[in-house]
Order: structure tokens, then sequence, then C-alpha cells
């Protein structure tokens, strides 16, 4: 089953790796950061646009395409791919972290994930059996077993329950994907607890999976809490194969962890912010409603080949200041964009091995110190 | 001043007329179909995707640029072209219809149309010379003279009131404009009496305008009364010049009004029916949110070009059904180069000398019988 999928790791530099994830869809640089597409759709841009800003992948949500339009009506339309218009990979996350964030009334047994949709109330019923078997009816080439996310705080007892409940799930979820062109990622639990960590990871580093996934962060820790759990997690996971840090983060999020050695991340971020008239830039987040940029003929940085960048501030800030959907749609491919082009030029460092010096510039022109490695 | 655009009358078939008005930003092709760009932005698409819709020329709301982001802005935001990236022909109302529609508290007097802006309530003053400076600001590349608008039906005092209102307001519009690079257009008024229209598309007739449109439509009449009403005033137009139906319409409307001598369109039909999931066809119009489309794997038309038909009706329901913005984007795309296409079409039966049988056969397809010139 094994084979299809490849990780290349072609270098590193100062904890930074830099390599190719083969799928059978098409290789994917790394690091990479993978645009969401939560029900089938990157929020506010076509596919064509999507892939402008240079994404290699995209994620699709079980949860939410479990419940709109159904799995099965998405198997009816061809599957993910075709539904979309999207050739190249496809990662699915298993519904885990939904049913945690969005779920109302969850309650998890040995057996099953059980929650009421966020839309109409149903009840629904989600085994790690179940959740690959969506994740195939999707036709995603990565598919994620179901975890068990916590909030943290947490206590002990609980967050090892978890860890525990997540690793048995884990094997379940491996029994059940039985497809060869379908790889399957595991994931790390153990809050933020290094030993926890190093156990979780340990045991999942001896099951045949095609990655691995940092999970249960972004839930509201410190980033330096984060950087640290995703160091010590890395610690313990096979170079051979790729770390994914899951729903991660700011562009700081992202440059601080993969000097930590993650290689993929996904985030709403850009597009939600997007969204928001917020642009990343490399001297920190602009604010396009606000009254300084009325009459500003600057597009939001000089050198940037996206769609909003073809335009002034000026004009963004009145599309916002309209309520007109053109700016959300200029903002969301600027922000993918400003994550595609930071996800290229953090390679381009690892290559020549200056990944620290790279870092430490980009931090620092968004009012950062780098975090010291633990 | 005039010369820099012509119009040239290359063709007539059944009453229909193909040509060219050439402007210094580029020929355009009649019949045409202006896309609306309300306030500087043709609603959910890029100007790209406009542009690839095979529009050649859009148009802008003087009155709502007015408001947001105030004529001075555009202007040093390098007028509108410059704003909003497109570099064919603009045109831009006069703000007259939208007084009337629009405007809170409208007060007509024989100096300006006074109102209230619709956003918050201040109070505006509309001379023709105010409309021309401000249409001078946007920098558009045809200006139409500020007429005024009334509701039909209306006595036959009001309307003519209105129409002797609207050529005084018109001569002092063509004085105002003074600017050779930015053609006006007048208006004719009149409603639906057809000695009120000739008398009217006489007296403009005789003043040096580059082009003609017909106003006071769209407002509440039946289709046939649009029709006769349409055919009416252009009989009295001369044919050197470029006639212009403002806001209409359906595409049996352009079909139908094209028979009767008009070359110029616009209409937020196109874009607002796409963003409430409506979807022109030959065969009628398509509502993509009904749940036959759920798994119909069949594009919108089998032989468009547009974004949306790359992808199934049941994509486009579940983005619709989701609240997902592609959806609307997507279905704007189809219907304007639904339209545009309709234009397109048009033009080659005319150079065929077979418009008739194509304006009947199209006519029949969604439904309708011809009805008969006047």
């Amino acid at each position: 089953m094994i084979g299809v999928f490849h990780f290349d790791l072609l270098q590193q530099s100062d904890g930074a790796r830099r390599g190719v994830f083969h799928t059978p869809r098409g290789d994917v640089q790394t690091p990479t950061f993978m645009p969401v597409g939560t029900v089938g759709t990157v929020k506010g841009l076509t596919i064509d646009q999507v892939a402008a800003t240079g994404a290699e992948i995209i994620l699709g949500n079980t949860y939410h395409l479990r419940l709109r339009p159904g799995h099965e009506t998405v198997a009816k339309l061809g599957g993910l791919h075709a539904m979309c218009g999207w050739e190249g990979p496809i990662l699915t996350d298993s519904g885990g972290f939904q049913v945690f964030s969005l779920g109302a009334l969850n309650k998890v047994t040995e057996q099953a994930a059980t929650f009421r949709s966020h839309l109409d109330g149903a009840k629904i019923v989600l085994t790690p059996e179940h959740s690959i078997e969506i994740q195939q009816a999707l036709g995603s080439d990565i598919a994620m077993v179901l975890d068990h996310v916590i909030a943290l705080p947490a206590s002990a007892a609980e967050v090892e329950d978890a860890l525990a409940r997540s690793i048995r799930w884990a094997k379940r979820c491996r029994e059940a994907a039985d497809r060869p062109e379908q790889a399957l990622f595991a994931i790390v639990q153990g809050g933020l607890d290094p030993v926890l960590r190093q156990q979780c990871a340990t045991e999942l580093a001896s099951m045949p999976f095609e990655g691995y996934a940092v999970g249960g962060l972004s839930v509201g820790e410190t980033p330096e809490e984060m950087y640290a759990t995703a160091g010590v997690t890395t610690r313990h996971l096979p170079a051979e194969k790729p770390r994914y840090l899951m729903g991660v983060g700011t562009p700081r999020d992202l440059i601080e962890n993969i000097a930590r050695g993650i290689d993929m991340f996904d985030c709403v971020m850009p597009t939600r912010n997007g969204r928001n008239a917020l642009a990343f830039t490399d001297e920190g987040p602009l604010k396009l409603r606000n009254a300084v940029h009325r009459e500003d003929l600057r597009p939001i940085m000089d050198d940037c080949p996206c769609l909003a960048c073809r335009h002034s501030r000026g004009y963004l800030r009145h599309l916002f200041n309209a309520g007109e959907m053109l700016g959300p749609i200029l903002l969301s491919h600027h922000n993918l964009m400003y994550y595609s082009r930071l996800m290229q030029q953090a390679r381009a460092a690892i290559e020549q091995d200056r990944f620290a010096e790279f870092a430490n510039s980009k931090l620092r022109g968004w009012g950062y110190e780098p975090v010291p490695c633990g």
C-alpha cells in the first residue's frame, strides 16, 4: 500500500526541512501551505485563482462535506476533485477537530464520536471506520485518522485518555483504509505534555502511515507553547515521512514551526482574514478598511503578483467600505499568495542553507523576535 | 468635439442594426450589452473575468460613485479606468435614474434635483452641470445628460413637464460638457406617449450629441409597451448615431429591442440574478437552488465557455445551498457571458441578414412569441 506515496527529504537547514511529497496526483514541494476548501471551495476564489497563488495541494473538511452536500452526493458528482475542478492532490481531515469545535452536544465513547449537526441538529455517529468511508467517498489523496481532540488546558487524565483513544482509533483507521491511491496520515496528540507527545509519536511511528500530523494545537495555547510542543513532537517522528501541523497558523507560526521540522500547514487564516479586509505583508498585517488608505495609490505590496496588488489600496478600501464582493475576493487571493510565496521563500532559504537568517529577517519584519528552539 | 467618437452603421436586417462605435479607448461592436459596475466593480467578478465574458464596454453609476468613494477620490485614484483596471470604454449614467429610484425625499426644480443619500441621508444637489462635473472627474468615455425620470403611469402634464425639463437639462449638459475625449449621449423621455417621444427625439436629434438613449423605460410598463415605445423613438433618431436603451433588460427584451433599432443595453439582471442562483439558458432561466439539480452532472449549458459551465449543476447547487461566495461568482460569470454571446449571435445574424429568423428562434426557445413591430 505504501509506495505510491513517497517523501524525499532533499535538504535541511537550521532545523527546517526541504522535501518533496510524491502523490499520484502530482508532487508537493515542502514546506507547503494548503488552502482550506471547507465544503469543496476555497472561499471566494475560482479553482484557477487558487492554482494561480502557487498552491499545490488543498484541503477539504470531512465533517462539513458529510453534512453538505453529503459524501454520497460528492461521490455521485465524481468525487471531490471532479466536483470542484482541482486536479492536484487534496487532503481531507477526519472530522475530529470539527466534532470538537463545532459539534454541539458531542459525546465521545470508545466506539465513536456522536454529535449533532451544527446546521440542523441531526444526530451523527462518527466512528473511525465511518470517517475513512467518508474520505474514500470524497476521493481525497490524503486521508487523516479520526482523533479525539480536547480543549486545553485539560487534566492529565483527560489528556492521557484522549491520547490513548486517538492511538486506538488510528489503528482502526489504518485497518479500514485499504486504498493504495489514498495515503493515511496519523495524528499525534498529547496536549502540551512533552512526555505524552513523545509517547504518542513513538507509538504511531511504529505503525505504517504515509505521514504524521501534529494535532491538538491551535486550541488556545500560547505561540511559545505551540512551538515547543511541535518541536518535541517532530523529534520523535520518522525523518522520512512528511509532518503536518494541523490548523496552523499565522505567518509567524509557519516560520517558527518550519524551524522545528514541520513540512505541511493548513489554516483558514489567509481567506478568513482576507474577507475581513486584513492583508498580510512583510511589515505585518494591513487593515484595508482604515481611512488612511482612502487615496493611497500604492498596492498592498510592491512586488506581489496577486490580483489585489494590481489595484491601489484606495480602491481596495473602497470595495470593503461599499460592501462589494470583490474586496474579499481580491484580499483572499493576496493572502493565499502571500502564504504561498512565504513557503517558496522558505524552501529557497533551506536550499541555500540560510534558513535561520531568512526566518529572523521575516520575523523581525513582522515585529517578532525569534523564539529559541528548545 | 465630435469626431473622436464615430458610429459606423455596417448593416441592417429586419429592423436590427449592426454597427461599430469607435471610441478613443477602443471599438464597441453593436448591438452590445454593457455589464453594470455600479461603484467601480461588476459585482463578484475581477475585471479580467468581466473581459473574458466578451464585454467591450462597462457602465459606472454617477449617483453611487458620487456617494462612495466620492468622485474626487476616484479622480485622485487615477479615474475610474485606472481605479478598477478596465482599459476599454466606460459609460457613466448621469444619476437621474437613481435620484428617481433610490433618492429618498427627492425634489426636482428647474435648477436641480435635490435628494438625500440612501446611505447616510446627506442632502445632495445634482444640477446638470454638477452631473457633468462628476462624470468628468470619473473620466468616463461616454457621459449621459441628467434627465428627469418619473414613475409610470403618470398624468400627461407630469410627463410633458419632465420631458421639457429633460430637454432643457440636456442643453445645459451639452454646454457644460467640453472634453473632446468624453462623448455625451442625450436621453429621450416622453413616457409611453408616441407623440411626446417623437417630439423629444426630434428636438434632441437637432442638437449635437454623440449618441441617443431611450430613457424612462423599465419603470413598471409592460414589455409590449416598452417595445412599442422603443420602436417609435428610434424611428425619430438619426441613423448615424448609436441608440442606447437604458436599464434593459431580459434576454427577450434585448432581442425585441434590437429588432426596433437599439444598439446598446445595460442591466443589472445578469449579475443580480446570478447572485440569486438563476442562470440564463436558451431554454429559459434555470433555478440552481432547486433540489432536482442535486446530483446532476451536466453543466448549465453544454457549449458555454464560462467559468460556471466547467462544473456540474450539482456542484453549483451545493455552492448556493452552502452559502458559498463561489456560487454567485460563477453564475454572474455565466449570465454575463450568456448576454455577451447573445449579442455576438445577434450581430452574426444581422451580418447574414437573417435577424428575424434568429430572433424568432431565440424567443421561442425562451417560451415567447415574437411581438410584431408596430
